[in-house]
Parts: C-alpha cells; structure tokens; sequence
C-alpha cells in the first residue's frame, strides 16, 4: 500500500496509467483517502459527469492485512446524486487483493475522447487496459462469468451494471464475494454513474504472488488482532445475531419500535413485518440448503452475509441485507422473501442500490404508479431501469428524482438521497445523522440505532429530544475513522460496549504501522477527514439549509408514536461544533 | 387596487375566500407585490408543491389606468424550478382587467384536501368558486373556447394546461389576450406547476361595471402619459422594430454577433437564422393575411405581439416571439418557421415555458433522443409532454432535469433554470445577469443585450469583461422596479435612451398616485425588491455558488468569437454590492 495508481481516461488513444508515490497522501487508507483526494483535486463546483470529477478507489488501512473484518473498500468522487462529496464503501474481496497489490487508491480521472468501454487489469507485475466494447450493458452477474472464464475465480472484480453505464444516480459499483459473485456494492450515492462517465466497465484485481500484507510489529499485531477477534464473538450483536440472521435481525427490532417506515414512510409499523423478518427469512434459507451465515470476504469473524437460494436450492442471491428487505419489503408493502430476493438480486445484476430503489418503488407507488404491495409491478419496474426507457431513466436518478417527475411532495431523502430503513421522526438520534452526515441520508454515517435501540455504548431514548445530537456527533466522528480503516462498521457493536475490544481494534492499527495511536488520535483522525468533507460541501454550495429532514417530517406525525421530526434547525447547526 | 383576495384552497369542503386590506402591501404592485408576499408568508425552505409555498398574482402599479404599455401581470411563489423565489410576468388582458376589479393581489394559499380541480369567477361583486372536474386536462385553447361560450369574450382568463395540473417544471400559467387567446404566459420557473399544486384550473376575470381606474392627480398624468406615448413611438426599437418585426427583429442581429446559441449552445451563429428571422416571419405573416403588428393588451403602444397564420390565413399562434424561435428554432436546428409556430401553439395549449421546452429539446437531441433539426421529432417530444408519459414528465421538468435523466453535462441552466436567446459567453453582460439574478438564468431580468448589442443607454463590448458587472447591477435594479409598474419590459428601449421618456413615465407614476417619485426612488424600490429576493434565496440555502454559469461555459470556446464564459466569480459576487 505505498503507491497510487493513476488512470487518465482522457489521454490521447484511450486511458493512459501512471503510478506515484503517496506523497501526501501517505497514512491515508479508506474513506480518509477518498475524501482527501476528492477534497484536494476535484473542484467542488464541477460536474459530477464530467471532466474535473475522480473517482478513487481505497481500501482501508487494514486491508490486505491478516485483520479480522478488514475487507471494505471505499468509493469516493463528488456524487451526481447528492452534488456533495460521497464516499460509499462496501465487502467483499476487492479490498484485500487490491491492498495486497500495493495499491492505496486507484484514481481515475478525466474525460473519456470516444464513447469506448475500458477493462482495467491489475496484477503484481503490470496494469492493461483494454476496450471493453464486447460487455456494453452486460449486467454484473454475466460479466462475472466472462470474466471467470478469463481469469478464474481468485481474482476479485469491481465493476458497473448498465445502470452505471447509463451514468443514472442509483447505480451502483460491484465487487465480487468469496464466490466471485458481484453481490457486494458501493451502493450509495450514484458512484456508479461517474465510474460510468469514466468509460470503466471492470476492474480486475489479481493478488496472485502477493503475500498477505506484513505488520511492522508482527507480535502486537498478532495478540491485538487475537484479542479483538474474540471481542467480535463474545459481543451478542456481532458474535450471534448477525451471524444467524444477517443484519435482517432488525425488522422485528425496528418494527416493535415503532420506526419501520412502512407505505413510503406514511406509518412506523409494517403488520407483515414477521414475515419478512431475519428469523424467517434465516429459517427459510436453512431449509432451502442456502446459509443464513456467509462472510462477504475471506477472515470476516461476523460473517452475516447469507446466501439466499430458491425452493429447489438455487442460488438466486445473497441474503438480502436488513436495509434492502425493507426498501423493497415493508416499504413498498411487499411482504414475500422470494420477491425481495429477486428485486435484490436484479438490482445487484442491473447495478443499482437497493436503499435508493426500494424507496423510489416506494415513491412511485405513492404517485400512483402501481399499488402499494405489487411485487410483480415492482419488479417491472426495475426491468424498466435495466433497460433504459425513459420511465427507468426516471426510476434510476432516485426517489427525488422520482418525486419531481411526478410531481409529489413526500420524498424521504436528504440532500436528495433516500433515506434508509428507520423512520427519524420515531428514533430521532438517526434523524439527526440522516440530515447533518455529509454524505446524505445515511445510516451508517452515523449510526444512532445502535444506542437508541439496540442500547449499544449507552442508552438514548430513541423519542426524546435529548442527547442526540451528542450521539449523532460522536458517532459520526467514529464512523469517519472506522471507515478509514477497513474494518468493518459492524465491528462497531462490540467496540462500543466493550473497552478492551475497542483498545485491541486501535492495537491492530498500531500493530500494523508501527505507531501508538489513541482513542484521541482515532477521534481526531474522524474529526478531520469530517472537516475534509464539510469543507468540499460548503465550496460546492451546501449551507446549514441542506443539512434538514424534508419538511412533511416536521408535519406529519407517524404512528404508532404520533410523532413529527421535532428536533430544532438551531440543535442540528451544533453537530459539528467541537 | 385597494383589497387583496385570498383563497385558501385547504379550507374544509373546498376553496374558501377573504377579502382584506392591503395592509403592509399598500403601495405593492406586480414583482413588488408578488415577492414581498411570497418573502413575508412563504417559509423559504418548503416544498413548492406543498401547503406552504404560496401563488401569488398581482397586477401593476399602473395597470388597469389609461397609462400606456401597462398590462403586465406578475405571478410569483417559490419556484419548483429553481427552489428560490420566482416572479413571472405576462402580458394580456388580465393585468387590466384584475385591476380595475380593485385586486392588488390574489393569494392562493394552503393545500387540496382532495384531487378536486376548481373555477374561480372574480366580477364587481362576487367571487364564486366551483367544481371545474370537467375541465380536467383540458388543454388552455380549449379551455378558452368553454369559457367564451360560458362568459363571452369580454373578460379575461388566467389559467394552466395539462403541464400545469401535472405538476412539472416547465409549466406556465396562460393569460387571454384581446381576442381571449390563451397566447400570454407567465411562463418561466415553473409557476403553472403551482396553481396546479393549489387545485385551481382558471379564473375568470369580469370587470363589465368597473372603470379605467382613476388617476389622482389627472392633469398630472395625462400630460406624462403623452409625452410618454410620444417617446415610445419616436424610439428606434419601440416606434419601429418592434411594431414591424416583433421581438424576432433579433435573430439576425444576435446571430450578426456571434452570441446566437445553436445545437445546444454548441456554437454561436446559425447558418440558417436568416429563414426564420423577424423579417422572414413578418413578411410571411403579411402575405398570408396574418399580422405582425399587434398589441398583447388593450393601450399598448408598441404592439410586438403578432398573430402567425397558416397558409391558408388561419390562426395558428401568434407571432412567435424572438426567445421562442430561438428556442424550438436554431437552438434546435429547425429553420423552418411553420414548424417552429407549431411548437408554440403546442406549449401554449399545454401550457409550458418555450424557453425552457426548447432548450430540454436540445438538450434532448444532444442526448441522442432526435437528431438536431428534427422538427417531426421535437413536435412529437411536446405531445409527450402533453400526454404526460415517462419521457413527457422527463421533458417537462426542464433542461436541467432532462439532462440529468440522460446523464449528461451540457445543460446550460442557472438555478436549473434554462438559459434564454444570448449565449453568455459571447455578451457578458447578459452572463452576468444569467449567474446573479434570483430568478435563474432569465435576460429580462437585467437585459444586458440593449446595452452591449443594441447600444441602448450606452455601449459596453459585449466581449470584453469591463463594465459587464456595473451595467447588469443597474440593468437588474432598474428592472425590479419596472416589474413593479406593470410596465412593459420593452419600455426600457425608450427610456433608457431617452432621458424625458423616463421622466415622464416616472411622472405617471407621480400622477396616479399624488406622488413625487424621482429616479431615485425608482432605484431604491429596485434595490429593496432585489433584496427581498435574495433573502428569499438565501435563506432556502442558496449561495454564491449557485450565482455561477454551468461550468462547461468556462471550459468551452463558443465560436466564431471563440470565447468562454471569464467573468471571474469574485467580481460576480459584487453584482450586488450597492
């Protein structure tokens, strides 16, 4: 991880590759990398499709290292969905192989001369590009298997739908699982569209003859990793929920709370939610021969990934994650396992995120386009994405997109990104990361469930007013850091609640590098790749305004608790004051 | 234009009415009126679409009096277009005739309990409300022929098309002119889009009992208004260009210099302009029987409007305006003047911006939907729209929006709004106007055009950057308050060069009300309009960044000047420094 690969798709004759040194960039892995990169080299008042726009591909600090959990990797780029910075990060084995390669980031930039498609192709010895005219529209589980039969199953691969090839603000970028199946996605944000834009169809990554990569402190490394390994297990989030349900383990939570936005976010109960729920949907797998417990990448100790097979024990998709059941579930009224699992893996397949079209489906469902519960209309929908008609060129741009097209008001999106699975209005203190993260309404930004409802690293009344903005900056602070690492946020339960798991995680990193990092250091650290992101969003043109939940939020009361998103402009403004 | 009509449309069992006093919006007309009520009631940070934005109409100071050239109206709410704050005027009859009924404004307020679209008749003594179901999608030339057989001719009708009750964008709201043709609209930003938000399909307006209103200080203002007329009719532009070639008289001088935005704003000149210029069109006109000299209203003494008839002397439109062949013309490489005045009849019946539509069309067609030139196509692009299919819904939502669906740069729009008849790099001073103004990119709004290419108050080189910034500021202030009085825009010509003409308009004015406005005056009452609006703006979380062309503008040399857009941002960001 001491170099940087750069791709300029506006060269002369086609994309022309360089390779530096980090520079300043140095110590920089995941999101920290994206956003500095993006914060230092893109202007902030371009256009997201267009030639001043890059897109960097990091994976973290840890990756490629024999860290437990440590395989995301993050996507960054000014987002044609947002118009703010966006990192988006997702599993699978990219992050590992790339960082076994010694590649901090992969930075693509430019403008393409041709409308010509490029394969990157990166091992140990060489970086090719070559035109990739032949996979035009080829959906990510085809190019999968052409790109098996050409290189096997031990490469990892990141790649765009033709979602992404018709730049539209869903799409998203792939990467291969265990399995060599594009089922893990940098979903958020529209990063697909500008991987689109760069003319990139595929990147392959082959680790052959790399070895795992070294800690500088060898005997640290290994008692922190042992220790922290044993603190995912012992945790009962990561160490039996989501191993035996996946992160679908939440509908029956959020449900009974009252925050499972339901109807497009018109109630916070879903009365089929059971049927739906990780329980049934684990009990279902397992009697099907599918495994409700899967790691998206080689060493995950959580493993809640899942594979989600058919009646006759066919593979049809990974296990659909909590946000995707819902988007596509509770959401839409669509109470079918089987239905979801196909919309997920059609959205996978076409390269489009699942948060964003399951409440587009939502919104059009609101518009009157079909009925609250049609699940074959749903699917059709998404068809029509796949295929580019102007409907699916509506439906692929996003749920505000969706709701301008159509002319309607209840949009639940923030900074025009549609918001995940719990309802701000009854579990305020992710009401609060939804409209201050800068990345748009995102979960994971910030992910207040955790204490609000799972009462992990403290207990915060989910409907009171109080403390949340503390929760939501804080959490915020330490998402920022952990997505520099690699490690995944679900690490995040057992960090919270137990002190020496958490000690052991800054170990590992200590471990790797050398250093003797801190607590202090990881919060600075969180505080200023923030600041980083912050700064990029002002000079794009964001103010305090775009930092709000939509407006029906503050006026509508949802059921069953009748409340509105009653946390102040002037309480929200305070975030990021430390 | 003593009392102000309020409707709220969210009252129980449908539409309910009050009349109340003027109060703060004594001495309010037109654009003073439309953005102080929209700046003091309409929280800035709504939903256009939703409860609380407002529609707003208002006639001018002047209107409704025997001033000359005084019939505009003004509507204005926040914009669904740009999300900041929107007056649009038109001409027409209703201008007069609302204001002789005593309305300084009428308020539509509040949110539809029900889909529900409803009439409302305004005469001497009552205002009536009523179900208007059957009038559903009807389209305004329809819509008017229903009305003249229910009211006659006499009175004045304001109303939306298709576009309007579907909500998108593009939507304008049409004003009857002499002959209650429905060929006056209030078209930019997306006004339509929220008349169709409150429910209210048309208005009637009867003033059969109600007098000219009545100058206080008649001698004052009779002796002004004539020498008034008299300046009007001896300018170059208003007593000749106008009247014989109406705003089309451009073509061929914009296209003379190299400012003429063609194929998308690819380039500056079009081979073809000379086919479809004001003296094409004119000459046509006359030779098939039609008109190019014509008055939108009652008293105006400049009479640019125009009727187009086909070859056969039957109506197809009126005279299209400079702006709207430009548009649907060499914007989109249409030279043939039959077609264009076909797609204006199209976006009148419909009731959509032809600024905004022609431009989408090019866009479109740089999208790779219709080849540029493609006048079948176009036409059948605005029946989409009319019909509200996918791709009409991706089209009526406006330049900005269609380049979106079709993930590509080029749309050149400011606020997301699209960009007028003068390529911005060409005459900077019209740039500077498109970057700053609050209403998006819109050239009545500070008509740099006069001054760089017609060299009316002053010449500035439309290709160098001095003076560009000084000229707009005024431009922009001086406009603000014509806006206010019900005066045409076209009034301008004359007293900008003539210094008498602007005093003696001033002193209509004077003489209307027993006033002794100078020019200062009018200055000031600009400056507070402009004001108003920019705290609208500001506080819906616009910034400096949003007072910026599209960037592609700075990257692009547009020939045959071959120039970019280089007014640096920190002297735009002086625009308003008064």
């Amino acid at each position: 991880m001491d170099k940087i690969l750069r791709i300029d798709v506006g060269a002369e004759g086609g994309p022309k590759v360089t390779v530096t040194e980090l520079g300043a960039y140095a110590g920089m892995g995941g999101r920290a990398m994206t956003s500095m990169v993006v914060g230092s080299e893109v202007p902030p008042d371009c256009h997201p499709l267009g030639p001043e726009n890059k897109l960097v591909i990091a994976p973290g600090l840890m990756s490629g290292s024999a860290a437990s959990t440590s395989g995301r990797i993050s996507v960054g780029c000014k987002s044609p969905l947002t118009g703010g910075i966006k990192e988006s990060n997702a599993g699978g084995q990219a992050g590992q192989v790339m960082a076994r390669l010694g590649y901090a980031a992969i930075i693509i930039e430019g403008e393409p001369k041709t409308d010509n498609l490029y394969k990157v192709f990166i091992n140990k010895d060489t970086v090719e590009i070559t035109p990739a005219g032949e996979f035009k529209m080829t959906t990510n589980y085809d190019l999968a298997e052409k790109m098996k039969a050409l290189h096997g199953d031990k490469v990892a691969m990141i790649s765009i739908g033709p979602a992404g090839e018709m730049k539209l603000c869903a799409a998203s970028i792939a990467v291969t699982d265990r399995e060599f199946r594009p089922s893990r996605h940098a979903g958020r944000g529209g990063v697909g569209a500008v991987m689109g834009a760069k003319g990139i169809k595929v990147i392959i990554l082959d680790d052959a003859g790399c070895g795992m990569r070294k800690p500088r402190d060898p005997e640290r490394f290994k008692a922190a990793n042992k220790s922290f390994v044993e603190g995912l297990r012992k945790h009962a989030v990561t160490g039996e929920g989501l191993p035996a349900y996946g992160t679908n383990v939440l509908t029956n939570v959020i449900n009974e709370a009252g925050a499972y936005p339901t109807y497009n976010f018109q109630k916070g109960q879903y009365a089929d939610a059971a049927k739906i729920s990780g329980e049934a949907q684990a009990e279902l797998e397992q009697k099907r021969g599918g495994n409700p417990t899967h790691g998206c990448h080689v060493g995950c100790a959580i493993r809640c990934s899942g594979i989600f097979v058919d009646k006759d024990g066919n593979y049809i998709t990974k296990q659909p994650e909590y946000e995707t059941v819902w988007a596509h579930g509770g959401n839409c009224g669509i109470c079918d396992l089987d239905a979801i699992a196909k919309l997920d893996f059609m959205d996978d397949n076409i390269g489009l995120d699942t948060i964003e079209m399951g409440v587009t489906i939502g919104v059009a469902m609101e518009a009157g386009l079909l009925k609250f519960g049609d699940a074959e209309g749903a699917e059709r929908l998404i068809e029509e994405v796949g295929k580019g008609t102007p409907l699916g060129r509506i439906l692929g741009n996003g749920a505000a997109f969706t709701a301008k097209a159509f002319g309607i008001e209840r949009a639940p999106v923030v900074k025009n990104q549609a918001m995940p699975a719990y309802d701000p209005r009854a579990i305020k203190g992710i009401g609060v990361t939804y409209a201050t993260t800068p990345m748009g309404a995102d979960h994971t930004a910030g992910y207040a469930i955790a204490t609000n409802i799972l009462k992990v690293g403290g207990d915060v009344d989910p409907l009171s007013n109080e403390g949340q903005i503390e929760l939501s900056r804080n959490l915020q602070i330490a998402t920022a850091a952990l997505d520099a690492t690699g490690y995944c946020l679900f690490i995040a339960f057992a960090i919270l609640d137990q002190q020496e798991t958490f000690n052991a995680m800054v170990d590992t990193i200590n471990g790797m590098y050398n250093l003797n990092m801190t607590g202090d250091d990881v919060v600075a650290l969180g505080k200023k790749i923030l600041s980083m992101e912050r700064e990029f969003n002002r000079k794009a043109g964001f103010t305090k305004e775009d930092d709000r939940l939509p407006r029906f939020m503050k006026r509508e009361p949802v059921g069953p608790h009748n409340v509105t998103f009653d946390i102040t402009d002037e309480a929200l403004d305070t975030v990021f004051n430390w």
